[in-house]
């Protein structure tokens, strides 16, 4: 078994999500989650079939999100992996959606940090092990930026 | 630390789902979860017990199948990990159902492909790192290809 | 890319979940679903903000559980981590509510067992891969066992 | 505000699920939430349109339990009410996905009981404001009939 | 048709949940739901068996919770209503799971405070159709009232 | 027991969600619900308290449709009743956001409609039984209008 890291290249003002499901069905359903969550919502979503033709598969509004999405899933290589990427919406707002397609198995990750998604490779083919989703931390928060961090988030709106 | 590989046998006509949990209650929850989502399901569920006598916890309404599980089970070797196959049913019909057991972490795949389940050992024990489910993408879909993958799954009843 | 196993320490009487989120807002959500679900529980929450000043962004209502939440965080390294641990409660009381806030991607684990995190390394950062959770299976349970586990369920009032 | 009592006829060996939703796409998102969790599940699923045209909107894949479904919805008159019947399948698998269809509000009942659904009449228009399921209770149980009914429910399988 | 109004009795320190389910598997559902939820919860619930015997089925784990319970159930003397009294815990702590058991269909209410239910009866039984639950507004909060609201709500320490 | 149907108001290009609930912090719940889910969306919330000082609780982030959600609230006059107006978003974006916070019983309707409440009064308060949500079904769609209605959610991009 021998490892890589792909980087992954996330579009600007765009967040990538990076899951495991289990059925071509999984680009539909994603669709679907997506468009029934926020309108106005731009996206694509690659999901690499993982038996017979083993193409993969993609829905998107949006071409430029499209190739991305698909350059990310080929690039991960790994069956049954898919890649959403999202504008004008954020994962916050899809995440639990996405998990509750009935295919989805589980969410790697949901970033728009420099992201290195870690790959196995057997002879059979290949499987994510990990991502690395930014970067260690530096340090421990004190009560002055545990303050700043909740004023943020009641000045853009999401905490009273 | 050290990495294998761990093939497992997936019997004919049956799915297998693999995941990470945290007590011996996983076993009768997913039981409850399983039959209660399919009548007629055929299943084994197979849990790493991981403190005291460490044993694996078996339900099962089928003999092949409780076979499969434990050989499964065993064979990966992790503590926290079950495993359920199941027939006569899809992993669609149950995932999001075992996702909601109170003791599930997470899954780490559902397929009927070729499955090789990654292991990491150390001194202590061993942990799954991920799977390898299926095959890599030779290639991306055109348009036919989409077209004859919503045909398809109109088909087979699970679109309109 | 390298690998290192990072073992946890676990205060007394305690369970530990260590899972992988995407934003800041996940110490405060996190607060939330565990106040909102067990009056009484003790719990820190410490989650790696990847990005900017990238500080272990902390909230708790115990000063030994946020030491040592605190320090696990710290010890894993890997962005976008976090680690929960609680007292006066176990995971199965608050596991779906951890898993449905909406910034959640996965948890990798929920134990009270001797806990390895192992970790790959990149120039970029770290990347949890997996859990060395307990120790692996000795044997499969028998009938006169499966009967404890059943009887043991029924006797601390999980289960009728 | 007039009141009358709408008695359902279910078809034989079937249940009917009564609710409320808000919009066209119920007919396909129930049906999608059906064929996804029980493999060989005959439905039909009827809702009350009620806006523009006014019409009942229809998904099945049996046609006895179509037409039943359809008298349901015409029966009961109300706007944005749906009817599900179902055979081959038991609310209890099927429950919660209809509850999380994005458009689903609330359930009013699942049932195979003699059923009368109690409705409202304004001078705009009809609106359900309970059931009749089934009987009045006649009793408690005693020791003996609350161990009857484990039991039951043990030897059906659906507990352990 | 005609109409009469239930008042229920809450013991001291208690909350009521009344609800709609369907079938006698609730009981030890809802039990496993409230089990699962919060260690030390003193509860119980019984449900109105609608067919058959025609018995109210109770779980309970306290005896004065159980009377009441019961003595609620029966008083509503509707088909399918279940009444779950708890203590020691709060509705916020377990609605979302009760309504998560594969049988419950709806939610009347949950309240500690003076509760009407009111109950509509025909020739072959009753049905609930709504709740007083409480009193009528007063008026609308000023903007030292809504402070008071939020002040109050991180005082007992639910937000942050 | 007497019975009135409050006919609500709704603005322009706006949606209604009514629902029962059992607790002040649904003001704030419910907000987050919604920030979280779809950006940029305009929406108030009034909750009836239903014991102590009985206001009603707003929170909003545009002033037409606060005193919209108020005088809906008022109007309805039911405690524990909540109202949410919605703009540049739909209740399936939302919907099942709003359900599963912990406090939320169940959700009365989704419309945009006409729309009436049905509200009992007893000496003690009110209660809501059910709505008028719309007008009663005129047919059942044919083949052709079975095509237009599925022709209608393709085009709007809903379904594939």
């Amino acid at each position: 078994m021998e490892f890589e890291s792909v980087r992954l290249t996330i579009p600007e003002n765009s967040n990538i999500i990076v899951g495991q499901s289990h059925f071509i069905k999984t680009a539909e359903d994603i669709y679907e989650a997506l468009v029934n969550t926020v309108p106005g919502i731009e996206f694509a979503i690659a999901f690499n079939e993982a038996s017979g033709p083993c193409l993969v598969r993609v829905e998107a509004n949006n071409d430029e999100l499209r190739g991305a999405a698909v350059a990310s899933a080929l690039a991960i290589g790994a069956g049954h992996v898919f890649v959403v990427i999202l504008r004008k919406a954020y994962p916050i707002n899809v995440l639990e959606r996405i998990q509750r397609c009935p295919e989805v198995c589980r969410i790697f990750c949901a970033t728009s940090n420099p992201l290195e998604v870690l790959v196995a490779r057997t002879e059979q083919g290949r499987g994510v092990v990990g991502v690395v989703d930014g970067f260690p931390p530096k340090g421990v928060e004190g009560t002055e930026q545990a303050a700043q961090r909740k004023q943020f988030l009641r000045k853009i709106g999401y905490k009273l």
